[in-house]
């Protein structure tokens, strides 16, 4: 399969590529790096990569930014970094990924543990991560064409401890092979509509 | 307790008043009905209704629109609506009403049945639905000086079964008085970050 990537040089996205790179072509896109480059917060930028990558028969995005801060504080505009970026760049990476996805192709989008294990500082990231959720179980109803999505939810990975371990009391980290074998799961595998909760 | 409700004038937030009316100082607000009106899109017009009714013991908010529509078809722009409406609306809420509301107060969003039972067409519906019980969850562990949050996630109403039971297949409907009660058991029990799904 030509699988394209998005968020392939991030801590996640290489355990996809690592999972995925033996048996498919990968077309790895990043923010700076990687072959390809994109703004998923910005519709054009989007619409310009798949002009780039043309047709696939896997897009899978490990990308997303929120923010993370106390709710007291928090401001409208700094809850719209999530919105903006991890949940609406992804849905858009759907949107407009739609007319470039083959016939039986898929999307795996990815969101994160928070809202199942919310902790203090991160409401805009179990917001975003619930969102991803709902969106999935219901855009799959409504692709055709054989057309799959699925989410992959993973805890903090063993390789992010370092970072976010004290933001994240009593969280229990998780390899990337574990989380790479979810990517696995839903691109290769014939489910549709699934969030995939990895730890 | 002196209690905001927005949307007060709608079919949800009608049986909202009727269960809580008889105990409490009720604020209705409308869009255009009830004694106040705000247009929950717009943090301006949030702001100056906070600004008219002063400090509250709680908030219900039961208000809120999405796009519905075949997911192949819809545009970026309509996505939209349900983030800028019904998400951002009620989150709005929460964070210009946090300086409002007293001591020991509580907030109470609303979402909807869509996001655990989806249905063709309803993917902004269910990204909106989940997204709420997500920014529940984890506000909740936030919020300061014994100020509560929860969600209720209601079914079709019976009373509104003429007008989306054909969208909505094999979906049961609830009474309104059910839907009340779980307010009422927001407002007035002890619990925090929870979601109470009624049907």
């Amino acid at each position: 399969m030509k699988i394209v990537i998005v968020g392939a040089t991030g801590t996640i996205g290489k355990a996809v590529v690592a999972a995925l790179y033996p048996r498919h072509e990968i077309l790895a896109v990043g923010n700076r790096g990687g072959a390809f480059q994109v703004d998923i917060a910005d519709a054009q930028s989007i619409r310009a990569l798949f002009q780039k990558t043309g047709r696939f028969d896997a897009l899978v995005a490990a990308v997303g930014k929120v923010h993370f801060g106390e709710f007291a504080k928090m401001t409208e505009k700094e809850f719209d970094i999530g919105i903006r970026n991890k949940l609406m760049g992804q849905v858009n990476l759907v949107l407009k990924g739609r007319a470039y996805v083959n016939d039986g192709g898929s999307f795996t989008l990815t969101s994160g543990s928070l809202d199942r294990y919310p902790v203090r500082g991160g409401s805009n990231a179990a917001t975003i991560n619930a969102a991803l959720g709902g969106f999935v179980r219901a855009a799959a109803l409504d692709l055709d064409r054989g057309i799959r999505i699925n989410l992959v939810s993973p805890a903090l990975l063993e390789e992010s401890t370092a970072k976010f371990a004290p933001l994240l009391p009593g969280h229990e980290a998780v390899s990337s092979a574990r989380v790479g074998l979810a990517y696995v799961k839903s691109v290769e595998g014939g489910q549709t509509g699934q969030v995939y909760e990895i730890g």
